[in-house]
């Protein structure tokens, strides 16, 4: 028997929320209500994305607790800030949320503050949600009413260094991870900086004194292993529109070094991730291209080691838009309705 | 009930290859027995092309008449030149063939002959072959054994144009067809001239004096209005992987001038092509992007008139991969083999 | 002995602007003096464009006539509107003004009001500027006070037409210009439709119903013959930063196609442009890239005829923001101090 | 007195050498005199670069000693291992080298000769290159006869490491380069990996386990500071032509991290650099962009560290092919003959 989930979308303009669009109108179980957007309400969503055209024949609207209320589900695809605001009248009224901005993601609700430079307005809510990476939460996720779905890097590096921390095997006071995005990581607001003009054909870093996932991937590394880890993170402009490559390098332990050899992590890797639909460990040594997932809700992982050297260099590969967004919180809405964890999400990654 | 299709695909290697391999593996009744490539032979093609890890283990393997026999249908995304030496003794074994090259394109042996540089060799399936563009020959496609898949820029020009020349509107006698494509047109052969950095941030035309597609796209146009037009086609090289837009230039007759506004011919393209699930007419004056359709199966048409101009501009768009090839040959195995016609290739543009 | 052309900007923030900087700082007698923008005023020029960090100090000021006053020279890289409030005045005090905007570039003010949507604010000084395409104004432009820099894409469609037009070899009534620019055409301003993720990877037509430039490039194809030309001109989007090609059709005369082989045209290319340091018309039937132009003031050009064809094709590359606007605008600058006209501007473009 | 170099290329044809034309036609002191090439002899060089255009007539001629021993100077252009077996009898003849390949840069010869897979074919003259990194080796330079051209990432990654090991300040047993390159560093040579298709819109590590440059940039970090570093050194390929960024994470020492603010590293950064041209140490915290040195031979580096971080974080760019190659050369030709050292190299970069 087939379940039909009633799904609301709140802001649809962005590109997280465009990326939601072109997903769920081709999940089978999905029935799609509502759509907001203040900047567009009226105009037909397709107008806006014409890749939808004839598949969707919504128009955005403006935000209607009332009309929101008759879902199932709720995806926020908004700025930081929005959700908290409006997620507990929706919870109240029975409506499950997903949450794809960063309003949940932090357990330490000062930390979240300074990172994200305002008052978080329903901190009663922050311990009840289920911080959403399947990997790791799958049993949390079922039941949750409340999800935050992790941010793009943080799922890239997460993922990389998962059971390298689970098995105790790196020196977590010294963590590097120097990671590359497209640019639709930037979203859909008109700025200078991401003009074609200003980035086609160039590469540079930004916020490398500090990015605000910096706090969200520690979190999650510190829960791998009860650490408390030092880790540098850079990330990155890439000229290209979708895609995110981690690069991470852990020191192993002086027991590791003696122990393991790069197969054996490699074995471990596999083990770990050998019943995850949506995470590939390629052959050791691989060289995981973004395009590989591009479009698609893979993440890609391979292992390297430099001769005469302890460390241990991880490359990770998602669609920020995809896993890193737009996939994720489908698969953790499978997970929450009891669907196949892939119903809807198994595109082939579009390439060349 | 469902009908499983056995299929095989010779020439795997090449984009029109791992393209056809993408849609095919999504879809739902497909079994895909077979992919040769003597250049490949034994590596897995997921080596390749890593989007298909986990979703397709087969090997490439040589050409093998017997294992090909077996399949309900043999695809050839093979360079010109090779199906016609392949085909007839698969279709005397009763399997049906779609070719994506050119074999079997030309009706008139000689013009093929002059254009290909090479002699046919075998001229009598040349007659029996049908010119697979659902949107014209929907009928012929379903009954018959050897189709000949359409070119990528032939798709865009002659849904472009079906309209006006079915209608008689236009003066024949002074076509022109500006089109320009993405860098994977060009195939996944090493060649200086397709490198990243010999054709990034740079456009150029290529073919001007005289283009293979030429004959074929006359040969299309004339056939809609029993006529022998003249065309004008340039192709262009543009910075970009998939994707072809074509500008098109015709002339009213006095006639259609003083009877006709633009409206109206508008209202005669969305007569024509309103139960087409692959061709979408736009609203009169829209500017279709080829991300618009990146990675389906949909041509995007819009058209314009300036001031005072008895001139019709139509810009056409499709995706050279998809509608351009291996979607567009799906959708003929669809028709062919009794399918719903958009089993499989109804996938939405990823956009961004 | 050497000339010092003292030399200000109003407007420098923008591509135009930046372009005239990096070309200047390295022009071997000019010195800089002032350059306005209102949004960065107090900013040094180098913190905006790093590029020019070590080579100029100066940082961007409010506008101010009496600084303005002092320069030789003044150069407006402004939007269109601008430069036609100041200029009286600036003249008046013996300042000689180039315009990269569109302000003084067409003579019938009527039209000018109607595509520029606005009220001309200085009509008696239309007549006075002089339009500044060297290869056709050269003896204009050494004594002007007012020049009008021309358009990107006006300049590299009449140069294209040039030769055609003033040997009477085409006919008149039909001619069709299909262009296609990179992105920094459309400026620096913060727009959704400029962003790296609305444009990469994808191209598309854009005014087709109807370009601003459209009076332009009649006004000047029609000097060129006393004709009053029938021209379309569709511009499309590139997705790469600088660069326009130009693809021109246009058909013989009757006469002109029994008397005249496409080498003898050919020749009458050559010839015209054969001393004209910046037009190269390259061999017959050659592909030019817009990349053998980029950073250079080179326009290049070449011609084809299709088989059985009275259409001439002629390609026309330039780089945008140098031939198509700064580096035109230097030329001219050049001309009107009586200065060697390549000084400052003999770059090779940059390839790959 | 203006002197003038008679210099002659060997090897014309790849990027490497294009490059060297381009500047080297507008270096006002170089007399082109030769220009190599066995595959090419015969054509002029304008055909295969039309950049070039009206600016050189040379033809690429079959490699010649005779014809190269009349120059004053030869650069190689070559591939690894050409070089070596060529430049015995030029030097004899008096010619002075410079070679961009890698032949002389490794001074251990079983190094060398196991990273690059051949036997050298001239070990003695290994000891007499000069390592022509001009910030470091000035002195040697100007007196050398055979120049080894650093290459492309040892000059990024030198040159962000410099001050830092000269200073004492950092924990040379674990020092990471994470770093990036256009695909120009690839080379012009057809090769699937390389094609537009392959490697547009997507971004991977290359060569994680191992690359040529390790030991090359090992042992001029090894001088700097009389050490033996730990180095991991992590290569990535970005979808652009020209430009290479390098992350670099060092730990401060102890009495570093204790003594020494970033304030203070920074002002040791700037006086290491400023009485070189071509180094441009960026306002603290600054994010130098690959496009702000693009077609110039400038290297940009700025500096950050995270809070509560021991770590020393350092971004460089260069242009691979100007200041990582061809501009390089021309600088170190420009103190080998005693010219300004910016002579012909002070080209403003391409922005946008």
């Amino acid at each position: 028997m087939s379940i039909v989930i009633k799904v609301g979308i709140v802001g649809g303009t962005g590109y997280t929320g465009v990326e939601l669009l072109r997903l769920l109108v081709m999940h089978p179980e999905v029935d799609l209500q509502v759509i907001t957007s203040r900047s567009e309400a009226g105009t037909l969503v397709s107008d806006t994305y014409p890749n939808l055209r004839g598949r969707l024949d919504l128009p955005f609207t403006e935000p209607d607790v009332n009309k929101l209320a008759e879902c199932d589900l709720v995806f926020f695809a908004t700025p930081n800030g929005v959700a908290m605001k409006q997620v507990p009248e929706l919870l109240s009224k029975g409506v499950r949320i997903i949450d794809l901005a960063a309003d949940f993601r932090i357990k330490d609700v000062a930390v979240w503050e300074k990172w994200y430079g305002q008052t978080h307005a329903c901190r009663e809510l922050i311990e009840r949600a289920v911080y959403g990476l399947p990997e790791i939460n799958r049993e949390a996720i079922k039941g949750c009413q409340l999800l935050a779905n992790p941010g793009c890097y943080p799922t890239a590096v997460q993922l990389g260094f998962l059971p390298l921390l689970e098995n105790n095997l790196i020196q977590t006071d010294y963590l590097i991870a120097d990671a590359k995005s497209g640019i639709s990581g930037a979203g859909r607001g008109a700025s200078v900086g991401s003009l074609f003009s200003e980035t086609s054909g160039s590469f540079k870093a930004y916020g490398a004194s500090g990015h605000r996932h910096l706090p969200e991937i520690k979190q999650g590394l510190n829960a791998m292993q009860s650490s408390n880890v030092g880790l540098t993170f850079v990330p990155h402009l890439l000229p290209m529109v979708r895609g995110i490559e981690a690069t991470l390098y852990a020191r192993l332990t002086p027991a590791s070094q003696s122990d393991l050899s790069l197969e054996d992590i490699q074995a471990l890797y596999e083990q770990r991730y050998k019943d995850e639909t949506f995470v590939d460990v390629m052959p050791l040594r691989s060289h995981p291209e973004t395009r590989s997932v591009k479009g698609s809700n893979m993440c890609r992982i391979a292992l390297h080691q430099q001769e005469d050297s302890d460390t241990i260099i991880v490359l990770s590969v998602i669609d920020n838009l995809v896993k890193g967004a737009a996939g994720q919180a489908i698969h953790n809405m499978n997970i929450m309705f009891g669907l196949a964890e892939s119903t809807g999400i198994e595109h082939v990654a579009l390439m060349p």
